[in-house]
């Protein structure tokens, strides 16, 4: 059986992303595991995520980077604290900050890939920097600052 | 009868971004337009591009500031060169570095405004930054570096 993604151990309230959270039926559902002590996301983007025809929309680049380095952010707080992540209260990650060079045309009809490695823990904050591939050829880079989500924030929903 | 926005000029073959392509029927199809010496996209989320609950999704921020700067650079070069936008060979802009901070929650179920300034222009080289707004209050700023994109890019779809 497969290992559970980082996304599978995300509390229900929290599982709505459109990016990453496992009950938004309209969304990517992007699943981020360990590999090593990089993590790593694989996504095929639909015939309709194009820029120009025949490439994968910049968005769509740069929120496959947002999600999976949210995730990555999460599993490296309960890493750090030697927490398994189905431990409570949960750890969840939102975007302070997202950079994303492109450094070329990404293909549109294979996998992509997204390896993380996180750069940086300290306090509440997670630097986590990653790439995007496309036939083993990296078409992207990111670096996104994830702060751990205010106590606050979903009382307000 | 509403101004054209820069989008309505784009050339058939490059109106496809799932982004800004006024031909993508699943995309967002944003529209933007000069208001002053700013460009403005005002776009309302559908409910289910969420983040946690009550939020909009930050991939969906990044990707409204992407596509409205791209068009911005686009509109500012035909403005350097004192053409208008229906002239001939077109300029369209893609993404080199997308950079966004997010300041605070984005509410959800309002329209948002982004709205851009041009930075620089130097070469094939445009800078935008820009302010993504819900209800009046700034939530996120970004900064594209575009670039004219190459001739030879869409010969190879």
């Amino acid at each position: 059986m497969e290992e559970k993604a980082f996304q599978d151990y995300y509390p229900d309230d929290v599982s709505h992303c459109y990016g990453c959270g496992r009950l938004n039926e309209h969304g990517y559902q992007i699943k981020t595991r360990w590999d090593g002590d990089e993590t790593i996301t694989i996504f095929e983007p639909k015939s309709y995520h194009t820029a120009i025809p025949g490439y994968v929309y910049g968005g769509l680049i740069a929120s496959l980077i947002d999600c999976h380095s949210t995730g990555t952010a999460a599993a490296a707080a309960y890493q750090a604290d030697e927490r398994g992540m189905e431990s409570l209260p949960p750890y969840r990650f939102v975007t302070a900050s997202l950079h994303v060079d492109y450094l070329k045309p990404t293909p549109l009809g294979v996998p992509l890939e997204v390896r993380g490695t996180i750069k940086e823990i300290k306090g509440r904050k997670v630097v986590v920097t990653s790439t995007l591939s496309a036939n083993g050829v990296i078409c992207a880079r990111g670096e996104v600052v994830a702060v751990q989500m205010p106590d606050n924030l979903l009382s307000s929903s």
